[in-house]
């Protein structure tokens, strides 16, 4: 079956009652060993294919990294964050120069998170109460709140096409009763934020909370399926705990979330990460792995991470990966050896987009695989090569 | 007349003996109105009409812009420093990354400086002898001897094009006898890198030196001019002196040197620098201006520099120029005063894309005047754009 082969008598095809969410999935095929599913996202800027890697575009930008070479690794769909575009330009700077799209030159989808995650990681003094979030801004000091509908505003303003729900994010490992509430109260937060929304070009995902409880993490997906969102994010992981506990988390939650919507997992991750989550049926991720460690001198390959300041590459003709249509690729590992030795910039940028191609290309061969019915076998080649490296 | 047509008929064009350089000239036209001339410059990596701009490609990178995107400028030969390579990441590791075209990617013409001008600008305790430059590295303090002969080697390890001789550059103002000594040893020096080059597939140009006076530039181009190079430049400007003195010294300079090889005025400079010189005669520049000034926020405009830090361009939903077709041109100036405010990557990379391309465009405007015999008209309202500004 090919990835755009519709399957309209598939036991997973979405419900024939359809939602009038701006945002939809189609879901086109699921794997038959596995719970990888291969589907569409459709928005109002057009489609993209599941599963699928954002890359992060933090203030407008991903860094180093122009919109025509972001276009060119591949990517679908894209993700800003609303705590810091709120801090630097301010959202009404964004919507006074035309919303996110035009402001970025981004013409393709985007996906905005919320603000929890952020003022949960970066921001000082932070206070939750039922209302919301009031915290300092990292940068000056300046003291802010954020609501669930403040959230909403600012994201609406922005003018993403899926618009993330506030949640409460909570460091792990912590007591069950704490986690409890914070699930409950970012349930709440879910329907203050579905009831403040007004664009009708913009979906809002909730996002499934309850640290790595199946009970609680069950109990989030039955509140917020029950409210009828757009998508489903998995939140709260990758905050510390082991590979195999988020592995697990994920296998508690997805049989939980309804098959006709698309299933987001926040923050992840390495390149095992999306596999694995791939398998167990997640369909969108995001993570500052490719450009953060692009920037810091590590590039992904098949044979796993390679560290280019090693001396071992300084003579090194060969390039990183000669299937890899990436600018990168089109140098040797000594010469881009050379530029991080050297401290020049052209060593981030090339290294970023190398990393958001690896990606890309990932997921391309996944969404193949599932297509073609083999992804657990695609997964243990993938695994054992990164492992070999 | 087009930029392309051949005119054998013309009292400039090419001496009918030729030369049996690597590197040769093809003088097309000289305006009617001035001294200015449009003329093709053929190398073993390709042909550049000339007058061209030649971006910085200091230890084989233009700073932040990948190679697809210096072409993209419109850039038709970059220049890369044999004192930065030499000392990162040396001249050995590059010939056996494959030579300069090879290690950066750049396949069209290069030429590479001599390390005279990094001498007296970078390097510490600095001991000038008839024999070369004893310096120690400005980054490891390491002792190293640079003479015509090792110049000359370092450069046929890069493989570049055009190798330049070592010359002895000194600070103005210098009494003359200093000024005199000094453009006696560059001519000496320039016919030891004569009689050191082995390469068949590039040539050396020879660097008029003697200051600002009239007598010493004289002196100086005929000393080189009768050892037959394959171009010649006009060194030691661009050191301080005021633009108006540099201007003269380029009219004292240019009658002295043959119309059937290119002029290359090093290390200038701003956009009515080119202009002015072009006027006066000159072929060739290299500036880090576009590069070191756009990574500073600073952006050039027909109407003047335009500071993208500055808090009128907040909301503004203008692009910097609605005419240039770079990647910084797509984005409104609010956009751009948002990266280098929150100091992303983007900000620097996207102003040195346009600022190259700003002068590539000035450099192919200013081929089209000379063909249509209007550079004199042209010159003026270039000026005149940037005086308004």
């Amino acid at each position: 079956m090919r990835p755009d082969d519709e399957r309209t008598d598939s036991p997973n095809s979405p419900s024939p009652t359809g939602n009038s969410h701006a945002v939809t999935y189609r879901l086109q095929h699921t794997d038959t060993g596995c719970r990888a599913r291969l589907g569409t996202l459709t928005t109002p800027h057009g489609e993209v294919a599941l599963p699928t890697f954002m890359p992060v575009g933090t203030v407008g930008t991903v860094k180093g990294v122009t919109i025509d070479q972001v276009v060119a690794t591949g990517a679908g769909i894209i993700l800003g964050n609303t705590y810091h575009l709120a801090l630097r330009p301010g959202a009404d700077v964004v919507a006074q120069l035309g919303g996110l799209h035009t402001f970025s030159g981004w013409q393709g989808p985007i996906l905005t998170d919320s603000g929890g995650f952020q003022v949960f990681s970066l921001a000082e003094r932070v206070k939750i109460t039922e209302q919301g979030a009031r915290f300092q801004s990292h940068i000056d000091g300046a003291r802010i709140d954020l609501t669930p509908e403040e959230s909403i505003a600012i994201q609406e303003k922005l003018g993403s096409d899926i618009a993330m729900q506030l949640d409460h994010v909570i460091a792990l490992p912590a007591e069950r009763e704490a986690i409890a509430d914070a699930m409950l109260r970012s349930a709440r937060w879910a329907e203050r934020c579905q009831q403040a929304a007004r664009r009708q070009d913009q979906s809002i995902f909730a996002i499934v909370q309850g640290g790595l409880d199946a009970d609680l993490r069950r109990e989030s997906a039955e509140r917020l399926v029950e409210l009828d969102f757009a998508g489903y994010a998995i939140g709260g992981l990758s905050v510390g705990e082991e590979p195999a506990e988020m592995y697990r988390t994920i296998d508690d939650t997805i049989p939980h979330l309804p098959t006709d919507r698309p299933r987001y997992l926040m923050g992840v991750g390495r390149p095992e990460d999306l596999i694995e989550a791939v398998y167990r049926g997640v369909d969108m991720f995001d993570c500052v792995m490719p450009t953060r460690n692009g920037r810091n001198a590590l590039a992904f390959t098949d044979a796993g991470p390679v560290r280019l300041r090693n001396e071992c590459h300084k003579t090194d003709p060969a390039p990183l990966d000669a299937d890899c249509p990436c600018p990168a690729c089109r140098h040797s590992r000594g010469y881009l050896r050379h530029l991080f030795t050297s401290g020049e910039m052209l060593g981030p940028i090339l290294l970023s987009i190398h990393n958001l191609t690896y990606y890309q290309r990932l997921m391309t061969a996944a969404r193949q695989a599932i297509a073609a019915d083999r992804y657990p076998e695609f997964r243990q080649q993938k695994l054992a090569g990164w492992q070999r490296g």
